[in-house]
């Protein structure tokens, strides 16, 4: 089996080292938009060959979609209409979108749409690694709209990933994503710049930063030419989920400046519930 | 040396085990509102016997007040009553207050106030673990009013603990930790709060949580017990960096809502500086 990789990255690169692993590939061939992420792919040999999109197609049996979503959006249609019976995996964080776009498009059914709830705050080749997808969920968008085969080839390559599944529709996914993924980015994007903001005045405010803050911040070093795009397309679902979490916000302000610490003490208690969820 | 440990949870716990592995100290004594703690923390060896805070006070040479920050505040002036020429390690996670609340005694000498900025979101005699210090900053707060021998036996601790130290006084050491400690708590809480409301109508929306949404809430599973005494005790320096993050989170807030994408890409490549700070 011949993969392409569009888009060179974190995600693209950690597909290609697995597959490589597992010696389920016979060539990896990169496509990208930055010739310097293709050289750094090459030389940390994820991919075997560079190529433009087009000869990509042609040559790979299967066409892994790991570049931003807006550049998954504007390029979709295109690469459907040069595919005959290879499979396209769309890994992209967002889908409503970009299904809605190819709905109707005579080769649908090539594409799965999937989503592996895997990453880091890293991002390019240099950040790909081996065991990125090891026990994560993938996600299943819209299966039925997939062909049999096409389905079949995509979850054999999530098993070799060594991934748990799940099926959603579209409209669940980005809900959904909003609220476990996309929120989690944009706190800690708010609370690094409140702190920044603050170092001006008050200067060795870092000294003492440990690994609580560490842990609430650290999707602040995520990439914006990813993720504007994400959040572009799950606009809506990002402004509900932002505008509850800004009300919760304000409600422990308001309960801690009226000095109920009978209430803060429930809400806290409350929020332990998370326990449930988190090992 | 015999030491008391006042409050023998996380961080009481994981002094007495480290200081019994670098065998500094000749007899452990765990003093804890709790039976079922104290019990605990015998079964676990991270104490030799159980006491009354007086008679604890009576047989160690240094006293760690590792209680909630409420038990500290209240308990203080009493203990500095009794004490001859024993130290009083403060490890609190608030100063002011407590500090201004013994300012004048006679024995206010015998205090060290000092914070580990270490710590993990679980609680108790279970959590305590050796290495927690180790690398880790502890902050002398307001140290020149301690006396020089008090100082350099609490120092001489800090240095079997492994810690890296810094000085400060209340004031800054308050207004430091509501930035870089206590808003991360509460973003946590307020997220965990946000997602639980969300799973009553979405029912599923935890399969897709990663490591992404697991390291931006895992604090909301702190104590109650412990956090409330904080916030209440560093209340006006944590409405002060709240009410700044409110205003950073409405901040994407609009500029999302305005489909300003140019805007909201600018915002994350700001709030990216963070990596200069964290390794």
């Amino acid at each position: 089996m011949n993969i392409a990789i569009v888009g060179v990255g974190l995600i693209g690169g950690s597909v290609a080292i697995t597959l490589k692993e597992k010696q389920v590939v016979k060539k990896v061939i990169g496509v990208d938009k930055s010739e310097s992420n293709l050289k750094k792919a090459l030389q940390l040999g994820l991919i075997d060959e560079a190529a433009t999109l087009d000869t990509a197609i042609q040559e790979a049996d299967v066409i892994f979609l790991t570049m931003p979503v807006d550049a998954i959006l504007s390029s979709l249609s295109h690469i459907l209409d040069q595919v005959t019976n290879q499979v396209i995996i769309d890994m992209g964080s967002t889908k409503t979108a970009i299904i809605e776009a190819i709905a109707h498009h005579p080769k649908r059914g090539r594409l799965v749409a999937a989503h592996p709830m895997a990453g880091t705050e890293y991002s390019g080749p240099e950040a790909a690694i081996p065991g990125l997808f090891k026990g994560k969920v993938m996600v299943y968008v819209d299966a039925t709209n997939s062909d049999d085969d096409a389905f079949e080839i995509a979850d054999a390559i999530t098993d070799h990933l060594e991934m748990q599944t799940t099926f959603m529709n579209a409209r669940e996914h980005d809900v959904h994503t909003a609220y476990v993924s996309h929120i989690s980015h944009i706190t800690s994007f708010a609370l690094a710049l409140t702190v920044l903001e603050k170092e001006k005045s008050q200067g060795r405010i870092f000294e003492l930063a440990g690994s609580g803050f560490e842990s609430t911040v650290r999707l602040a070093k995520s990439s914006p030419d990813m993720w504007t795009p994400i959040f572009r397309q799950n606009r809506e679902n990002v402004l509900e989920v932002l505008r509850e979490h800004i009300k919760q916000l304000q409600n422990v302000y308001d309960v801690l400046a009226a000095e109920d610490y009978e209430t803060f003490h429930k809400l806290i208690k409350k929020s332990n519930k998370i326990r449930r969820i988190l090992k």
